[in-house]
């Protein structure tokens, strides 16, 4: 009763009782008579152990796991995992590994399990890093990667191969991969580079090459969709708690105190968010997707005297992204973009900074102390925690099963607990966001006890502009899925495809 | 089509394609007319810009989410999280909250979003705690609990209510609970503390009490099933780091050093596995599920010799309920059980740091110098990290949603990414253990390139005995449901019961 | 042979062999006929099986330990510690302490530390905390301490009793000291402070009062003459450590990247200093007493882009009050003073992150990527390190014994080791420097391998400007004494002094 | 009026007042007509600043620095630092470095700025390490060391050039010397360490080699006489932190509980007395200065029941060589020894730990519930911090540029905040300990309100046993000086030299 629909993106397949595979491209879709090998985990000892070791063909993960007794069962992704048959003779494999845009903790353990990966259970022993992001396909000589050179990496922040913004020239891109024999691509970035990297995997079945893209997702703001969460975020999480404790302790320690925190989170507030919830001495958060004013009723001044008067001191934790509309009617001045894409924003945090001191300052009743941390740099940097190693090198061992097993076009990600193989489309269509109209939201709402900053008004038309969001947000699992997550701005696809042809 | 069967202990209802509810009770089940009165977070104004706050009545989260696409759909559990309707009346609630066992990371995160959650939430200002765990019902003043009390004990490790083993005499417990006039309690605890709760469940029902039980499940060792992780293990994973960089660098200082590291895991090796695939650093790692041998062929002792020559030193991670067998063998005296009813397990990492030093002194060919490290108190003792403490903060707000429901007999837990709530005799009829025939051992097998220590004999026994598991573990959730987990042994329960009657 | 003269702050006492002794005042000076009573530490269990408990009367520690064997032995300063008689009777005793200026590690353990030691050595519970610094005297009510209420205070950073700036009004502050019937005043806080409390003794004396003044001298910089290293210092070196990492590993993930950390330092660039010689990734620290320039031959940017072609990436540590003058000429506004007295310095981490963007950017041949770090605050936040917190408590302690046998006018002080009584304007007329022709600077520039950034004429005029260092600064003790630093500048006093009348 | 006197091991110097100067042996007492060089240091860019760099002759440090205006002047030593002249060429120096006996925090640092120092500031290049202590010597290859291969081990806990106990055969060692032509000796350990290289240097003296044998004193447990404190001492204390709160939260979690940590320190207790005082949770502090008994009056189980019945929890910390008396009549066996001499004590913790839980349960009335921690491997292995890192480096310096300028036979070390070269038998003659009679332990037993354990019997005995302490303890400086230490057995000393016949 199954039918099927595909594209170069996405192969989408129908089930009985409603039940959806958007499944992912495999490099037989396009090269024909490719022939194929046995495993060659078959023969490693640590497997043999192991029944049922191989994925089965069938297991596919939903991407809704709230469901009705009797309603459909929605779409599902492919499991990833090691086949019974690989697409590439060991020998034959020159892989490649590339990170692209801003620190994030667990990038070394990503490339160094890619590459024990590849060479303790596969066999695989060319592995080449490419020096600087995208730029350095063709700019720059590689660095060859063995287990060896990798071993301590993963102890250390950033990232051994060195990152950049931008630097995307696909035809250039393609042809080095061509000229220097590489077939498998590991690309580790963010959504300007996971849209990169979809656009590679279009030129490279333009050209018909039997080269698997691999994609693993990295954003520490966690503003991918689909997946559970992305790595490093627990880690940088954690690491906020310093920097949220200082502004505490400084708050507290002088009449009428502020502390000002502002953390990552360009278009979300995740990461002020959960460092908010896990704190409890912040009391007011302020994140992109929940809309804020200063003067007036109900505005952040209001809140910030109130506050004040009740306990004295009060910390507010701000993510980058936030209040970017206030800023700019501030600022006038806008259309600055970076190289990967991204508006160029304005710091945030000494913004509402100035701010508050100027507003203080000319009510000329209280006087105010106010302290601002930027402690991004410093979460950026380290090494990631045990839980977030542990994730990236599950991550990093499905795209190795994933590319070795043919498929391409795809990234690795978590959903529901379990790792999957995602058409690279579903990750860059839209962008991972707090839904602030969830009970996430509200948790966190109820423990600053902060108003919501929305007028009437804005409640509606929050309301009315996001979908019903099918299932709800919940602790283990950070995102609850595309369907809550808003249209992304457009404009980096297109800059992308301009630089194309 | 649905058709439904009804136990005290849960209630199974069938719906289409496989599906299956595992319900819980609820306190309507047996207590006749309850009124019930509209939810006070309608008015609360965290909660108003919020749509769709509460929970469907239909929601559930399947056990399973590796699907195919025409299988059955399998067992759910009730999701999480806030009704419509309450069947308490805010100033009527009298609750109390226990601890019981062993610290873990978080506890004082949980009793601190009790009392919060209790009070911020609903207005309910009456919560005991009872002091030094259950015997504290019965022998021991209460401590009253406001938010004032509480506000920054999350920042502390232990538990500010004291707790103990044992000391489960249910018809006291009972009386007490009539007595103080409590219809709400939260029992934190491991596997033998829930079993104590659900027979408390069973005689508060037996006496038509209107009185919620709600557990908590709390095991640092991550062993109870279903769940896809027990709070604090995060924690006890990432602190279990320092101690293995310790030995590491101890067993690399000098010639034949061996570090030996023993981390918590009484009948489960989860600590164990997840600290040496975080770290990089460990050459062998034992658990309790993974039989081993120390003499011969195959053996502890020629692989260590063997290490040893390659590298000069040795990192080894055992599990405190490792090897079992073999102390036994050694010791000869064996029936000793703790007040909560677990075996009272000699030390196994003083045996065999013992053992080794033996081997090699008698080989006298081989000098070895070991170090022994026993970081479990100090891994115990630390607060819980930001992950840890936001799913405590999110599991204790289920309880407390759950009891002002009218649920009963049930315990808070995280499943697939989403809190739900399970009937207390899912979590206590089996322990969740690794599944040394699973992919994630294989992996951790691959990464210390140790030996499976298994003989071809045992193989297929383990192969045998265990349950063809029906999903697999994967890094994000620890747990695969409890086909995958033995029979837990009958001991604690009987020891219960022996003592309700 | 001894000859003596006296002034109202210190009392100079001459011996044998060029052997002086800066004495500091007594209540006995001013005060005739004081009773004194025997030291109730007599009794205490914890001393009594300690043989010479008390200091003896007789007991001098050098400020020089550096010496010749026919040379003069030069100054000495009056050892610290308990004294067989005490000038006050437990039960009269009312103390009160005061914390004035920036956060530093270690106030609170100063606090408890002279709460405990006044109840638990000498029987005295009456303290009194004095709230929000030096105008909390007048403005505010007292704080009741008992060691109960500070027992757990050193854990956590800050200061309980709040701190402020400024606020020095010296009558309103003796008319609270004798309208509360204090007679022991503890003030905690730097420079500025000091001369407070110097104005404060000399008010007190004036007015014929028995009220000791004891100070304890607080500047997280360590710009503080005669003593060995002011508390906090050490902790705030560890953790500036954290920033520096951060700043590496950013710079080495990008081409020509460039982390640049501000750190603590107005007028001295101790923390710069000892913070760069810890870490061994720093390339370049610039700090006040250091002039450079940034452009031309032998200037900051020639520098960094041949560390950049050399290296590929620079770490810049720079003090808060580095560059000066050259940021001066950048802003030409420059008369704002801060309460304390202080020039209100512009943040000079983003004037050079500025600066040395836009050179490389006119340069055109140079893309740089800068990352700026400011971690002052999460430094200042933390509590005192082990070390540190030891320090604290003798500090405290020297205090407590000081101002019970009738000190008044004095600093409690470790020099060379040993804790002292030290006259207040000996550690308020100059201020503590990094001796830039001194060895340990040398280390320094040997360490990062950057030039002196001085000129010929420079290298004169500094080596003129200093007075010959009559014994080099070492490892252990960051101070060389008041010989090797510069003259402070005069504004803060005569701000004092304009407010006495 | 200076006479002089001389020995093999050090040359006393007398001058006016009482001045006494105990000289380190230099080359050119038993080679003759040494040529000399000037520093290289001179055309050093970093010291071209620096007025006065060279150390003058004349400078010397005293070892008392509390000092009456009449009384005698005292012992003196050497000030460390570089000479105007050197007895080496760079080109002829082959250095070399080894390690031995237990890891201590700051090992890599030490080897680390040994290896820049003689490379940057005196351009010398050949510098081996001798693998695996003085057994290396002669039975295993040298390591080269290089600024580049050291760049990044101060970073990491242990020594990269391994380590082990005993293995001290001088003529095999001098042999070896000799034969790969080493002319420049760094060794780095422990008090046996120590008079092991005395014995190397006599042996050295005897042949009449131009060697240098330059001493680096390590010791975690701060026994060694004379100077401050030993390196790594800080970060013990700092990291010993960690295991007393552990046992803190595991004692207050339960009732009756008792947590017990054990801490470095076989002859002295200087870690277990400083951690106790940074921290304030301890109950009782028990060293090996400090003679205890555990039944009856004024016993440990008195003062444990009544400290129970008080605050219903107590944290005990044990330095690993307190009760030793006690130990041994329970054991009845004691005569083993460890290669280095030390005699092999029984685990102290274990031993009270089980004679805690033994006693009350004999008792029959009080149920306990101990936990025992063990943070030894865990403290030793990390790496220095800042506070260290900068002693470290500093001591490695002074010792390179003792060795340059031609001392031999002596020690580095800091001598009241000053560093300076030390005869190698002034601080193995004797040890460290903790003066029980002392100011300090008084604080220490005030903190805690431990009782003495002394019967009035041993007061007397414990007064009369040890010498007037000249100078007091301070909390700067760890150390008082050699008179306040008892003379050390001398059952190691015997044991090496039996070894060089």
């Amino acid at each position: 009763m199954a039918s099927s629909e595909s594209t170069t993106q996405m192969k989408v397949v129908h089930g009985d009782a409603g039940y959806i595979l958007e499944d992912v491209p495999h490099l037989s879709d396009y090269v024909p008579n490719l022939p194929t090998y046995p495993n060659p985990l078959r023969s490693n000892p640590a497997y043999s152990v192991v029944k049922q070791y191989f994925v089965h063909m069938e297991d596919t993960v939903p991407q809704k796991v709230v469901v009705h007794k009797d309603g459909p069962r929605g779409v599902h992704f492919r499991r990833a995992g090691p086949r019974q048959k690989v697409y590439f003779r060991s020998d034959d494999v020159v892989a490649c590994i590339v990170t692209c845009g801003g620190l994030c903790p667990g990038l070394n353990t990503v490339i160094r399990e890619i590459v024990c990966g590849l060479s303790y259970m596969y066999g695989v022993d060319k592995v080449l890093g490419i020096d600087g992001g995208y730029r350095g396909f063709y700019s720059k000589n590689t660095i060859d990667l063995t287990p060896k050179v990798v071993n301590d990496i993963h102890k250390r922040g950033g990232t051994i191969l060195g990152t950049s913004r931008g630097g995307h020239d696909t035809s250039k891109i393609v042809d080095s991969i061509q000229d220097r024999g590489i077939n498998q691509v590991y690309i580790i970035g963010g959504d300007g580079t996971q849209r990169g990297a979809a656009v590679i995997y279009e030129e490279v079945r333009r050209r018909g090459l039997k080269v698997s893209i691999a994609g693993i997702p990295k954003t520490i703001d966690n503003d991918i969709p689909v997946i559970d969460r992305s790595f490093g975020f627990d880690t940088a999480v954690e690491e906020a708690q310093r920097a949220i404790n200082a502004a505490h302790v400084e708050a507290e320690s002088v009449e009428n105190g502020i502390g000002v925190v502002k953390l990552m989170g360009r278009y979300s507030g995740f990461i002020a968010m959960y460092a908010t919830l896990a704190s409890r001495d912040v009391d007011c958060c302020l994140i992109p997707e929940s809309p804020f004013h200063l003067e007036g009723k109900g505005g952040l001044f209001e809140f910030t005297k109130k506050r004040l008067k009740e306990n004295g001191h009060m910390v507010i934790v701000i993510a980058e992204g936030a209040g970017q509309d206030l800023l700019t009617e501030s600022m006038q001045d806008v259309d600055q973009k970076d190289a990967s894409g991204n508006k160029l924003l304005q710091d945030v945090g000494l913004w509402i900074s100035h701010k508050i001191k100027d507003h203080f300052a000319k009510e000329n009743k209280m006087a105010i102390v106010l302290k601002y941390i930027d402690p991004t740099y410093m979460i950026r940097a380290i090494p990631s925690n045990a839980s977030d190693s542990v994730y990236c090198t599950l991550l990093a061992q499905s795209a190795v099963h994933g590319a070795m097993a043919g498929y391409t076009g795809f990234t690795a990600g978590l959903v529901n607990g379990r790792h999957t193989y995602i058409p690279l489309n579903r990750i860059t269509e839209r962008m991972n966001k707090v839904v602030i109209t969830d009970r996430m939201w509200a948790r966190l709402l109820s423990s600053t006890n902060q108003p919501s900053f929305l007028k009437p008004k804005d409640v509606h038309e929050v309301k009315k502009a996001e979908q019903p969001p099918a299932q709800l947000l919940e602790g283990g699992n950070c995102n609850g899925g595309a369907e809550e997550a808003k249209k992304v701005e457009q404009i980096p696809t297109q800059l992308l495809e301009s630089k194309i042809n």
